[in-house]
């Protein structure tokens, strides 16, 4: 009669380990899980900052060592919302333990991290998943559909810009985020692997790349008087071909002043066009090409309705929900797929994908020239 | 074999007089009209003035006395554009005198004047118009065609506002627009007229009203380092019933910091809704009601297109036109209507309906209950 | 060293209970509270139903019967989420019982209900809590910091509306919130209410209104193949006297196709205006008029930084919030003033002074005429 | 007394031709010109239709061998406004004939013909006018002003799409402006030429660009039952480097579905950003980003005010103007310069670089790398 639970240990509680942390507590609240889902171990250095987190975060308790979680046997899962560089490590452990891996995107620091990543997740024969929680948007799940159906025609444009502007200031400090040594790239791997996730999601793989990366302001103060090198990108634009014969155009930059949080796309087929806005993210915007003239227009369709995906597990129409959403979301489709033995989407097969176009943007990059995927 | 000629004379050149001249000019530049248009002479009382008036606006020629341009026997209209206090004289003399009447709105200070110049009128058996301009803009245009089509089914509501800026700062001087003397009434003549007309294109006649006036700053520098009275509305509020069971609701402003011509109306009928603002003019928002929940959503409709009214006489989709336009396309309707012996429409009688309900809100504010129209 | 706890026991776990649980749950993970709460006890009419909520909705049990959820000597508050028809009894035992009191909008469905409700509260003691939550939206505490300060100015135009339209279609059938009897009101007090309290509490109190309500629909299937008569309000329009010479115009229809929850306002100083709208409720719309003419506009800000209210809880700057976030802000204003000895805002006296607006929006809608507060 | 007159003649007379005869015919209406303008003769093949656009467009008269209006000795601008495949031939003529060149862009079919026509307009001494109108736009005007004062500070990015959907439908028939040898160029010529030359107006030259072309729809109906060869591009992408460090990203597609007229620019500045969109052509949005944080978002600057470029010559802040009036605003400066003896601007010479841009990006997408300028 009692559902299966999944336990989980989680390493990491940051930015990431807060908005995962959320979703484990309110997915059961909101979907009608198969399973239930039990936090037990949220994992940190610091002893009095993990233990503060644990009980703020909702952990029933806390460990400083992460192989030590790996070892618990009660623990199914293994949360990694760690940076980059330690990625890698920890996953392959997970995996060679039997435990299922939830991981941070981007997956690894290197496409050769991430290779080895995905051999052994799927060596392990266990469900994975990647938070590329975007997918899961109530309105990006809508322009899935109707990508899916037909609904929009032959795919002619995928462009899709990630913006942001959090160090356009020449004096913002330096942070782990911009050292290639802890995080692989910059505003590439960080925001520009969100739009090449929804890009593959949307209209499909890959085939080849031309891009450039830039970094604007290389050097930072070190908050000790002195100036560290930046060695990751400000910006990376980058040229594509993808899906069944769709021309793509990408943008991400840390320097866009004013944009905050502008992951947005553009899909125009042969009969609509979509347009996405994550600041705005209870949107979509649809353009149906085959009414008539006189009544054709973008509109704005609020996804709330219980007719939109996920939108009927929360509130009424026209009550928007937030950007921590779409991790519930990401976890509800996880859970569901995993007790009934399907296929859970993201996975780390799409990490390592993902990886691939970012590899391909930095060796383009770097050779001024287009790289096949 | 040539078209037969509709001469003009202009009385008054100001703000008006350069929107009314323009129209003239451009009308057969973007219409195939049945008739040509010859601008022979400008009325104003400052020869100097009148003289460069004439020359920069396209004028045959120029007078300072308005009876002068009436007697003239060439000319077979009377486009009255000066203020409110002299529309009545002007009218009525020119309707004595056979001529056709073009007259700004709102027609009268008073409802008797008004009721006086359409007597007039009537008794000339000459048609007549009122610049009742954004009845003409296409985005208007195709809202009436849907209502009247039924595509909005019954119309529950319509709420309309015409918010201006420009006398907010207590230190704008006394101007003849805030002297009920020269304009009769203030936001509520001025303004508010605009947006009961478009409720009584798009949806019927008022039945009754109810509403409030109000004066914010009731002195004003003078210009002689006096301040003056201000004897009009600084703002206007009412509600209303009209047409066929719809609920209105009204409000004009010159109070409304950053709005600089918000003519905005909603009209909501039970199969779709539709949403105008003159800022963005060449647009009409538009919400189908009868589609699948799933995909419905406010539209931007941009009305440039050769399918929508109006616009296929000017560029291609998606190159908007401007304010003057909306001139342009009521003179192509009323030289149209007069050449083909059709009813114009705005015509003076409009004006007079206008003025009926401008002054039952008038009464309202001063009983402070419903008047009957 | 451990916090004071706080004990809820609620009566009612629909829509609003869902969102109040919710509220609960996430406000300690979030906000750093002077004291825990405690979820014990929700409480319904039907065991199973309640049984299953408790489980669903976090709740450690349930009852049947709210007197003896008022008679648990446990329990500090008493969260009222039922019906307007119940409130009344169940507020009054409660206070009676020296319980603390958080109850759903409006608080009563009549003036004479909201009065005794208030007295009862008042003679208590005990602070209170009434789910006027759109005040806590971040955008919307920004526009009151704005209005408290000046940097507004002078307050001339207060503006809103609350528009929906989920009964706009004649065949949806009858529900409690259209009956009298269980509601008090239809839109008026439904969502009229909300815009009221979003009014008194950015620019100040009531002195007079006049209002028309109206019933486009007056009978609705009864789902078992009859009609039933509506006796509420499908849409209510009023105008008012507010603050210190604030002219107010006021909007709630559920008739407005296309609108699912569009409670909108715009206030218009002399300094500057504001504009929110649910909808896009992250935001605030802001037009500085003492700025250089060149660079005005209306800017939107994405209240999401830091420096915003509220919004430094939650996520990074950019990453949005949804509607469910309001109740968690109310309450962490409520516990925060509780355990601080501190006034409650708003609180069962805002109930009341919101009650007799609506109350006389109802008399003026009948008498046809003003009626002062 | 009386001003110099200088006198036109325009060769071509379609869509470009009527929106120049406009710019012509009203030019003097709106600005104080420190010349008159003579609209004497329009030339085309066709003799009954170009006598019917004279009459409709406003010039004294025709002409039909367009080598006799250049050998007019009264005529001192030529104006050439016919598809690009004659424009070399007759600037060149026109030019050794001493006249004044003002040409639709691009200028040239190729580069070759670009530079040769510039040798010849270079060796005249005389003045030349390129048509990039949307330069002139008041929006545009006003960002070219902050970028050029430094209030956007370093300009890190530039990116600009222009979007048209005319050709998406796969049974929209062949035209000339679909063959290379009449058009020069597909998507990039023919609006990508507009946001190049929008990039060098407001950012500076291009150092270097990587592009792409594409081709979607490869045959089309004849318009005589068969099919024939599209071989101009319908997209095309290219990323650059610009100005003083600034990334340009660059998309000009005709299949992108419900852009009707979708020239759309974002500026990322150290200080501050902007972003226009010709469909809604009379805004400017602006971030400023040295505001306090709580205020920062992006504002709808409205540049219709008499403080905004050009606007004051038209209507009162908040009167809208359209496509047209660009093209009045280009001859107001370009006359302006003429009578003043100082530089015109565009001219010729930009036509120049603009066709440099266009040539690197087609050798970009056949050599598959970065290409200098």
């Amino acid at each position: 009669m009692s559902k299966p639970v999944l336990t989980v240990g989680m390493i990491g509680y940051q930015f990431m380990g807060r908005a995962h942390s959320n979703a484990y507590r309110q997915v059961g609240r909101f979907f009608d899980l198969p399973c239930d889902v039990r936090m037990k171990t949220v994992c940190g250095r610091t002893e009095s900052a993990v233990k503060e987190a644990a009980d703020q975060l909702g952990w029933e308790g806390y460990a400083t060592d992460w192989r030590a979680v790996i070892a618990d046997p009660e623990i199914d899962i293994i949360d990694i919302s760690t940076p980059g560089n330690t990625h890698c490590e920890i996953a392959i452990a997970a995996a060679e333990a039997g435990k299922i891996v939830f991981c941070e995107k981007p997956i690894g620091n290197t496409l050769d991290e991430a290779e080895r990543m995905w051999a052994a997740v799927e060596k392990s024969g266990k469900p994975s998943a990647v938070f590329h929680n975007y997918r899961k948007a109530p309105a990006v799940a809508l322009a899935k559909k109707w990508v899916a159906s037909g609904k929009l025609g032959e795919i002619h444009h995928f462009r899709a810009r990630y913006l942001q502007d959090w160090i356009a200031d020449p004096e913002f400090p330096m942070v782990w985020r911009l050292k290639k040594a802890t995080t692989g790239s910059g505003a590439l791997g960080d925001i520009g692997s969100h739009i090449i996730d929804l890009a593959r999601h949307l209209v499909g793989e890959f085939s080849e790349v031309c891009g450039m990366t830039h970094t604007f302001i290389s050097e930072r103060p070190d908050g000790q008087g002195g100036r560290d090198q930046v060695d990751v990108d400000d910006a990376a634009i980058w040229m594509a071909r993808l899906g069944d014969g769709t021309l793509g155009s990408f943008e991400a930059s840390r320097f866009a002043v004013g944009r905050k949080n502008h992951n947005t796309f553009e899909i125009n087929g042969s009969k609509g066009s979509v347009v996405f806005d994550l600041e705005r993210m209870n949107e979509l915007e649809y353009y149906d090409n085959t009414e008539p003239t006189e009544q054709q227009g973008f509109r704005v369709i609020q996804a709330t309705a219980a007719e939109h995906p996920y939108a009927g597990n929360f509130w009424p129409s026209g009550h928007i929900i937030g950007y921590e959403h779409t991790f519930i979301n990401l976890l509800a489709d996880a859970f569901s797929a995993i007790c009934n033995d399907q296929e859970t989407s993201p996975n780390l097969y799409d990490g390592l994908q993902n990886q691939r176009v970012l590899d391909a943007v930095d060796r383009s990059s770097e050779s001024r020239s287009w790289v096949k995927i």
